[in-house]
């Protein structure tokens, strides 16, 4: 199966793996635009190494390992998911889809689909956004599909890093279903 | 419908919904079996919140509300998640179980089944454990059932809440089906 995957510029080579930076990951990427929180960027790291994510960007605010900060929650992950900086997020989006990658929002818009209705296309790379203020509406311009993870209680949204994990397991289930 | 529920000592009630604690919450509650991280505490509560779990047992070290630094994370939470402490896990486990709720733990072994592959019933309490022993061997006793998270990478587990958010939601899903 021919992969498309978008170039990293500072890969780290998985541990285990002796031959590709890619060879076992999902053709997943995320991309972190603007995220505040250090923990959630050292989570995702976390989430993404034990989900199979195939890399992550990190934009703008988001922290950039190495950092003994990210090391908290990312507990080593840094060193098994492949990773790259973009200071600005629209450009690494626009980057990624310039690469015939479909770009996933996860954000509550008018066009949002339900998380467990949406069928992961493969490659895609999916994007989270700021803590408070979300996906920067410049990266929603470019976006082919939003999701969204339904809120039944008082609060309107989740911690981001939570809603990471929600998503990449989705998508991890999707990828075992579209290649079992 | 009737729903067996457990008693809370400190219930509170959801500011939205006027007559019963549980009116519109799922029968399903969790059992935070002695949580070392205080922010992990308080992002359950969030997650409890947006998936409308019916409540959260906190046991042993588990920090409890009121407190600032829960809040960082619960964002307010608190106020609308029933909830109740119990000082030994085993003990509370004990008292759900004796009021017919089935206890499924999130804890990796023999017998556990895939996450995304079991179908919660209801109601039920699930059980999540402490940051790096996991759920108590004396709470694993007395489950009903135990499911797991499969690991693609290096890492041999997720944030504990961000597990939580994944089986949340897995639960609501099995819930929305169930019900519709």
């Amino acid at each position: 199966m021919t992969q498309q995957v978008p170039k990293f510029n500072q890969p780290v080579l998985r541990p285990d793996l002796e031959n590709n930076l890619v060879s076992g990951l999902m053709p997943s990427f995320a991309l972190l635009d603007n995220i505040r929180s250090v923990w959630n960027v050292g989570s995702m790291f976390r989430t993404a190494d034990a989900a199979g994510l195939g890399g992550l960007y990190l934009t703008g605010m988001t922290a950039t390992p190495p950092r003994k900060d990210i090391e908290k929650t990312a507990l080593g992950a840094t060193l098994s998911v492949p990773w790259d900086y973009w200071k600005d997020s629209a450009s690494a989006a626009r980057n990624i889809k310039d690469q015939g990658i479909s770009l996933v929002a996860l954000e509550q818009t008018e066009k949002s689909v339900n998380w467990q209705d949406f069928e992961f296309p493969f490659p895609h790379c999916f994007i989270v956004g700021h803590e408070v203020s979300g996906v920067k509406s410049e990266i929603l311009d470019l976006v082919d599909h939003s999701v969204e993870i339904p809120m039944a209680g008082v609060k309107h949204s989740l911690n981001v890093a939570v809603s990471f994990g929600i998503l990449a397991y989705r998508i991890r289930q999707c990828w075992l279903e579209q290649n079992s």
